[in-house]
Order: C-alpha cells, then structure tokens, then sequence
C-alpha cells in the first residue's frame, strides 16, 4: 500500500469493520466458519463499477442467515456501502464481491455459542463473464449430487460441489449437472442452475431444498422470460430427459447464461447453443445494461 | 508456561509451525477451509498427559486426506510430536487436543488450486469425560440425517450435525439420534456412533458412506467387545426397532461409552444405564487406564 505500483498488484478485502489486503490474516481458528463451516456466503458481479441485482443478493444473504438463525448484525445499506468502498479502493469497474458471513468466534462445540457475533468478510476480484463459452456453449458431465438436504441455503459447506466442479475439471469439461441417485432426478449445476428446452418449453427444478435459489434463474423466472414470452415448466426432470433436450444452458451470477451444448458426451440439439437460450441471454444483458450502465 | 498468572488464562494452539495463543489470527479470508469447509478433522484424547489411540486418529487422518485428495504433507511422527509439544506448553494434563488439515489458501474457485500447500491448526482444551452422564445415562431425540453422502470422511462440512445437535440443545437433550427419511434407518448420533442392545446380540450400523468410522467404535468392535465374548450386528435398523432395545448407548472421543436412556421420551430398558453398556465402558476404561496410567 506504500506505492501506487505495489497496491495494483495488491487483491483487496475487507473483515469486520477493517480493509485489508487478501495477504493478511484476520481469521482464528475458532472462527465457526473454519471448523464447521458454519456460515452463509454471496457473490455479486460488478460491471462498469456497480454491482448488478446486490438488492436480491443482500435478500438472500437474510434468508440465509434467518435459516441457519445466525443474527442479522449488517443491515443491507452497511453491507451495500462496503461493497462500494471495495470497488473504490480496488479501482476495479469488472469483477465479483464475494462476501461471507459466519456465526461466530467460539470455543469448539456443534451447538451455537451463547455469544454470537458474526464475522463478514469480503474480497473484490477483477473478472468478466466467460464470453467464449456463452459463444461456443460449455460440455458437461453428470454427477451424483451427494450433497446435503438443506441445499437451499448458500452455506460454507460447499465440498459436494467441490468434488462434482473438480471431476468435471479433470475431465476438461466445464461443469457438473447434479442428479439425485435415489430419485433420478437432475438437481442443479455445481454452481449454477440448471435448464433445458424441449418442445418450446422451459424446464428447471423447483425451488425446494434440493436446489439454490439462484439470482440469475429468479431474473430469468421473474424478468425476462415473461417479456420475451415463453412459458416454465418448474419440474424435476431425469438425466436421460435431459439428454434429449432441444437446448440446455445453466445460470448464475458468474456464468450469467451460458449454453450447454454436450453432456456427458452426448451432443445436446444440433451441438450450438440454441435460439432460446441466446434470447435469454440477451435480455439478461439487457437488464444488466439498463441497471449498469446506463442508470 | 506454568510459571506465570497470566499464562494459566492462555489458551494454546498451533498454525503452520508456529505455537499461538488462540486470540492470534493466523488465517487467511481465502483459506479453502474458511470459504469452503474444505478440510478434515481429529481430536484426540489426553488423559494423564498421554494421547490416548492416537496411531486410530492419525491413521483416519491420512484416510481423510486421501478421499479428498489432499496432499499429505504431515507425517505422523511430526503430528505426534506437535501434540505432545502442546501438552507440555499448556500444562493441561486431562483434556481434548483438535486439530484440522485444509486443502490450501488460494484464489477462490471451486475446483481444487494448482498450489497446494495445506494449513494445519491445531488447540488444545481440557476436559473430562462427563461421568454423570455415564453414570446416569442421556437422553436424545430423533432427528433428520439431512447431511451429504459422504460422512465417512471426517470434513469440516458440518453444519448438519451442528443444526441437529443444536435441535437437542435447545430441548434440553444430550444428542440427537440421526435417522435417514427416505431408508426410515438410523445413521449415528450428531458427533457419535450409535449402538442398541437387543436380546444379547450389539447392534450398530456397518461402516458405509453414511457414517463416520469413530475411533471408539473400531476399538470397541476391535479390541473391547471379543475379549467380553459379545456379538456384534453391524446392520442398519429403524427407530422404530431401537426405542424396543433393551439398551442405547452413543461412542465417541468425547463421551467414551455413554449410555443413552431415552429416546424422544421413550424411556431405553429400564431407563437406567444397561449392564452389558456398562462392561463396555469398563473395558475401555481398562484399555485408558492400560495406555496412558500404566505405560
């Protein structure tokens, strides 16, 4: 931070009231996040210095919380007054806000602490959506989803998705599709949701605790698939449905929405991304525009 | 460390070479064991100043390790030697020594890092085993097994336990008893294996995917129960079969044998500690004793 050339190469965070630098440690060990995992996390993406849908992800990060009953000690102006000093002390117009926020620092023990105070940290990153891939579409493979049931909180315990990202990884593919053994059933992406269009319709999995209730498939439901005119179908679906599917594309913040054009070798459609997904990701570039960039 | 007042208020850990007091923040926001949970656990024993089955616990370790592909970069010898080191600067001669092995700090991805250098931390507490609650027995309720599939491996995911046991804090019960909804079968307890005893025979559930190999367990199974000439079953049952035992008892490092009494206000036998339970804890007392009294 002494120089303007050493604080360019210099990653930003924040935790508990402090901006550091990612170097620095801030952490105990008995923070809870670090030994149960026992916290909540958010990711926002930044485009041209502001923060896209951060209303939706501060909402979430309260449900999240509410269901893990870690107190609400952020408010979201706090939490959106961080995210912008993030952005200013950084420099960075493109990147992802990650933040996280864990129950507390106690001696070790699995049930809460009498004393809770949350810890948040948060770090900034430069990035840009992979363009590459929402051109050309992503392979991807199946992957039994051995995750916990309570999928619907955006929790710290993230290993199930680890492991299914890191198969997928070996394999050179660019993500994994989660299915259920027991029921046979598609869940969602390693870190994403999942869709496919068959017959002029859309498909995902309900919002139950199996899947995330992601920012991006809550836009699509909510936004842009009403004015574009095309109708949900929000039913779990199994793996061979899935494979004979006319198009498939996953969503999130980080992907936004990016075409799945081959799962587990099998071609999906005609191997291109498909005509709905484009309109899709158009009108999601839409919104980001109107929000981003031209406010 | 004996020496002085203020040392004996010390609590005493350990982080990547370096012995701390656990006020020191030594980890990193991007730690993957903070950010997701992405690393595995002990904790051992001491009585009378000795690690009690020790060689168990690191033995599980490196199966830990090697199921999520970590990288061993600790060898035994120098873990034994790091937890005797905390023994002797703490003075704590009966007490709980902790430690955990995550994957790496890096920039975070899900997929594991190029880099990997493992952070290990360790503390140490004391304690002693709770012997009202062997003496009188405990009582638990039934809960849920909502956690991933893969709780043989001893990971730092643990928030399902954490809400389970957390369910029985708050009615004032000693444990929570985990039984899957979709197989109607019991698992284990929220941090402990789960054992009924049933016309003569010992049940408890095989070592699969859906429960973690505990260290009293094998022991028991091992080196206690053969030399006292008992069966054992080591098949799944449903709540159902164990509220009609005859006896319930729960092992763990922390609780030894301890017998459970009632089941969500089902009252275990005669709702006093059972007489073979009873023989087994001896027996592993005997084995305690045999170790770290009489070496």
């Amino acid at each position: 931070m002494t120089s303007n050339q050493e604080a360019s190469f210099m990653e930003y965070g924040f935790f508990n009231g402090e901006f550091i630098t990612l170097d620095t440690a801030k952490v105990q060990l008995e923070d809870r996040g670090y030994q149960f995992g026992d916290g909540i996390y958010e990711a926002t993406r930044v485009y041209n210095g502001k923060c896209f849908a951060l209303e939706r992800h501060l909402a979430r990060c309260r449900r999240s919380l509410r269901e893990l009953r870690i107190p609400i000690t952020y408010m979201d102006e706090e939490l959106t007054a961080i995210h912008y000093d993030l952005i200013q002390k950084s420099g960075i117009q493109n990147g992802v806000i990650y933040f996280q926020i864990t129950r507390a620092t106690a001696p070790r023990t699995h049930y809460f602490p009498d004393q809770v105070i949350p810890n948040l940290s948060m770090t900034i990153r430069e990035s840009e959506p992979n363009r590459k891939w929402q051109e050309d579409g992503i392979a991807c493979m199946l992957a039994e989803d051995i995750r916990w049931l309570r999928c619907d909180i955006k929790s710290l315990n993230l290993l199930g998705n680890v492991l299914a990202k890191q198969a997928a990884h070996e394999k050179g593919l660019q993500g994994a599709i989660q299915f259920r053994k027991d029921t046979d059933l598609i869940t969602e992406g390693s870190s994403s949701n999942f869709f496919i269009v068959k017959d002029g319709l859309i498909w995902t999995h309900p919002t139950d605790n199996l899947i995330l209730k992601g920012v991006t498939r809550s836009i699509l439901l909510e936004e842009v698939i009403p004015q574009l005119g095309y109708t949900v179908v929000e039913k779990a679906f199994t793996p061979e449905f899935a494979l004979s599917a006319a198009e498939a594309f996953v969503t999130s913040t980080s992907l936004e929405v990016t075409p799945v054009v081959n799962i587990d070798g099998h071609t999906i459609g005609n191997g291109t991304p498909g005509k709905i997904t484009q309109s899709l990701l158009q009108g999601y570039r839409e919104l980001v525009q109107k929000e981003c960039y031209n406010a």
